[in-house]
């Protein structure tokens, strides 16, 4: 397939932009820079929403910026966005003894990026979520919360999936396909 | 005693309000005002002084502003500054049974103050920090997660002191016992 267009993908997390290549490179040329982005406190769509508005500022033209959280059932939705600085702090074992108390270990693993073509112009989000369980940490593939989210209807959690089973059925991936649908249609 | 000074305290909380009053009212008139400000994620100094800095430049004067945060020494400090969101999300009691499966309740409370003298003026910073211990629910005084921090060398949660004794011990009063000094200093 030919390649429709390239990408500035803004992100510091080289995993990540990985996963991005893996799912959007037969069609987008995904490039990346890693500037220091203000991230607030709020919900994921204000989080990603000031982050992209941000990078277009500097970048001053077309820019993909993205927000993962987790978020457990019992906790109704936290700790979200917040989940990285649980991950830095305790680990993924950690992430999994916060919930070990409650009743349920549901979860939902989401993704939202944010694409605009340039500063003051209209941001657009597309926002994949996967619901799971959260499990005690199996596998070693994949970073971050990788190996405590068991997707339903899995018998694996993401590190114990390849890169490649994960990224065609994962939140990111969900995420990356509405972005596709939406870049694909403004070429047309 | 005769009042030093007026003033502005930018929070939405009442109960803070109070309590500010409560320590520092003989000295200082406390005003106060609800602007919706930014706060970021990151460390809870970085959180002050980005509302102290938004708050100057909406007020054009000085400005008093506040962050209070509960960190668990088994998660390294988290929540933190992001303890609000798991209060509104799980209550007190979900907020102990986080950390019910880790092998330390050791936490410790903190409030930082941020004052500064106008915008673009220096931001000084005042940090309370008490030690304590997370436990299930007890007391109906107070506020926010005091029914679940007990401070160390106390048999009562903050819920179960009064009012007067929680405001001669707490995070709160640590930190604005070194604003006041600094005000004071300043007038002399």
């Amino acid at each position: 397939m030919t390649i429709l267009q390239s990408i500035l993908f803004v992100t510091g997390n080289k995993h990540k932009l990985a996963d991005v290549k893996n799912i959007l490179g037969d069609r987008f040329e995904i490039k990346n820079h890693d500037y220091d982005l203000p991230e607030i406190q709020g919900s994921v769509k204000e989080v990603v929403l000031e982050k992209c508005k941000a990078a277009a500022e500097i970048v001053k033209g077309p820019v993909l910026v993205e927000d993962t959280w987790l978020g457990y059932k019992a906790m109704n939705g936290l700790p979200g966005p917040y989940v990285k600085w649980f991950l830095n702090s305790v680990g993924p074992d950690g992430l999994y003894r916060m919930v070990s108390a409650f009743d349920t270990k549901e979860a939902q693993a989401g993704c939202t990026f944010g694409y605009t073509k340039g500063p003051g112009k209209p941001i657009h989000l597309f926002e994949g979520i996967l619901d799971g369980q959260v499990v005690p940490p199996r596998g070693s593939n994949g970073f971050g919360w990788n190996s405590i989210f068991q997707p339903n209807g899995h018998k694996h959690t993401y590190a114990e999936m390849t890169d490649e089973e994960r990224n065609s059925c994962s939140h990111r991936y969900l995420a990356a396909m509405k972005l596709r649908d939406f870049l694909e249609s403004e070429k047309n």
